[in-house]
Order: structure tokens, then sequence, then C-alpha cells
């Protein structure tokens, strides 16, 4: 096959055209905060709003990631990071294939979001903190979690023997306390409008 | 926020969705060959091919992923299979996105290849063998990498003192001994055709 040696690179789809073909820019909305904060909620009705404004989008749950790709990793520190390496990782790849891509992870540590935000151009990484009181979380607690946590059923549980370090300069804070998920969505929806596309 | 116990699940997007919203349907194009078989040359061509036609793509490349994702893996057989494992989780949850995912590695190994057909649903995964003959890839050797491993300083090296397990029954197979790279890519274009999408 003589053509082994014709380098292609030149005739490569970038990142910027996939996404130039998409009608829209691409990025990586990252919801942080402790379990019970809201990111899931949030998450879904983010990308159904983004869908319906004809955005091509891609949801990253961290649970649903813990059932695939991040099967063989628990929650001591340093699988902890590494799951939070691999869920970066592709994010970055998703972005690349043009998409908007919102990832919902408790992402407990600053050095690992650093991490994350690192992987990407600069304006391309919105780091939006979901923010709920430990106490708020606790009261919800959907699946029950806290309560096995705190019965140590559970170990390693975020908020209760694991500790959440807040975002100190976080692209967007939503405090779910005191908004519903409509308005959470809404204020993502007016920071990306501004940055510009 | 009240609505925190409200199941957005009825809102989700689908994969389906995803796919119909960009007008194709989604599926994950799995090349496997030796080192130097072609499989690269072959995907960036194909990839072009399917951008001409409108598609949304990406291009899931072995060594590109050893560089992000999969650098902390090396080449032993454990790490080898844990490289293709996630190569196959990170394509999933791309057809899942919507988009036509084309993947190139030397998957060595019959068992994870089945484990990555596995994931998908049927017709969704399509093993491409991208064939040409050991003597054929050492001449060619674009990187110097089975001299390399010839004279020892590569271990685990596919081909050389690693096995490649053929495929049995793929999907397409292409002999890049005989055609060109771009009679290969009308070979799968004409494939893909044949599928109902």
């Amino acid at each position: 096959m003589r053509a082994m040696n014709v380098r292609w690179q030149d005739f490569e789809i970038t990142g910027e055209l996939r996404a130039r073909r998409m009608g829209q820019r691409a990025r990586c909305l990252w919801l942080t905060g402790l379990p019970a904060a809201g990111k899931s909620t949030i998450a879904n009705l983010l990308e159904r709003q983004l869908a319906t404004r004809g955005h091509h989008t891609y949801l990253l749950d961290g649970d649903n990631l813990r059932h695939g790709l991040n099967r063989d990793l628990g929650f001591a520190r340093a699988d902890r990071a590494e799951n939070i390496r691999r869920v970066a990782e592709v994010a970055r790849l998703m972005v690349d294939a043009g998409l908007i891509v919102i990832v919902a992870v408790i992402s407990p540590f600053r050095s690992e979001r650093d991490f994350a935000r690192g992987l990407f151009d600069p304006g391309d990484f919105v780091e939006i903190f979901v923010d709920a009181s430990l106490e708020s979380c606790i009261r919800r607690d959907p699946k029950g979690l806290y309560a096995r946590a705190m019965r140590g059923e559970i170990g390693d549980f975020t908020g209760i023997d694991s500790p959440y370090e807040r975002p100190e300069r976080p692209d967007l804070r939503l405090n779910t306390e005191e908004l519903s998920s409509a308005e959470c969505v809404e204020r993502v929806m007016g920071k990306l409008d501004r940055v510009p596309s």
C-alpha cells in the first residue's frame, strides 16, 4: 500500500471544526458539590434546556460512570483522584468532539478540579459550584446515603468522613437552598450567553 | 429547593434522540490490526470522508489515548486489557452521545474485542480487520518500532513478542497489501450504506 507513508494530518478534522459544524462552541460545564446538593437534577434540566436550543450535548454523571469506565475504582483518596482524572480526560475528548459536556461529579478536592481545568483551553472549562449546606444535604438525603454513612455503613463519604473542599473562585455558584432548579439552569444559560461563543 | 425530589429522568435526552438530532445513526467502527497495518491512515481518511458527507464523528486513536486517559498504562497483558476496556467504554459513551466513533487500536486479543462488542447494541459495533502480513508490516515499519522490538529495545510488542489474534468473523476485512487507503475507505462506506441507518 503505497499510501502508507502519506501524512494525512493535513486533512484531519480538528476539534474547532467539529464544534463549528455542530453550530456551537464546545465546552465543559463542570458541576461540583456535596452529595444531594442538586448536581444531577440541575445537570439533567440543563441538558434538556441546551437541547431545546438546538445544542449537541452529553452528560457525564459520576454515579453512572462508576457502572462503566470507572467500575474498577472505589472511594479511597487515590481512587477518587483517578476517578476524577478519567472523567476529566473523557470530558476533554468529548469537547474535542465538538460537544457541550455537562459533568456532574462531587469532585471534592481542589487539586483535582484544577487538574480538570488544566486540560481545557481557557474559557472552555466552566466550574459551577452547586452549593448547599451540609445540614441541608443531610436533610434531603434522597438516596438515604448520608444516613448510612452516619451509621458507619459507608466509609469515605464526602461530608461525613471525607472532606469537601469548597471552590474558592468558581465561575458560577448556585445556592440550591435559595434557588429552584429552573432558576439554577437560567443562571447557567445566562453565564454561557455572556461568554463569547 | 423543593424540586430536589422531582424525578427528571422523563426529560432526559437519550442516545437515540441525540443521534437523530445529528441526522445520523451513531456507531462504533472498530479498526483492529498489527502495528503498521494501516489503521490510523485509514481512520483519518475515513473520518474525513464521513465529515464530507455531513456526519459528526470522533476518532479514538490508541496511541493518542496513551498520552491522556490511558497514560498510566503500560503494555503488559493486564494493562493492555485495561487499555482496551477504557477505549471501549469511552467509545460507548460517545456513541451514546450520538457520534460515529472510529476506533483505531491494535486490540490484539479476541476476548477484549468481544468485550467491546458486548457494550453495544447489535449492529452498532462494526469490527474492521485491517489486515497485512507481519512481514509486510515489518517492511513498512514507519516509526521504526518493529526494528526496535526485534533488537529487544521494546518489550511486549505485538507481532514480535506479544501475540495478535486474528479476528475470526470480522464485519469487514481490509487487505492493505492489495487495497489502497482510498479503496479501504470506500469499502467501509459501502458497508455502512448497506446497514440500515
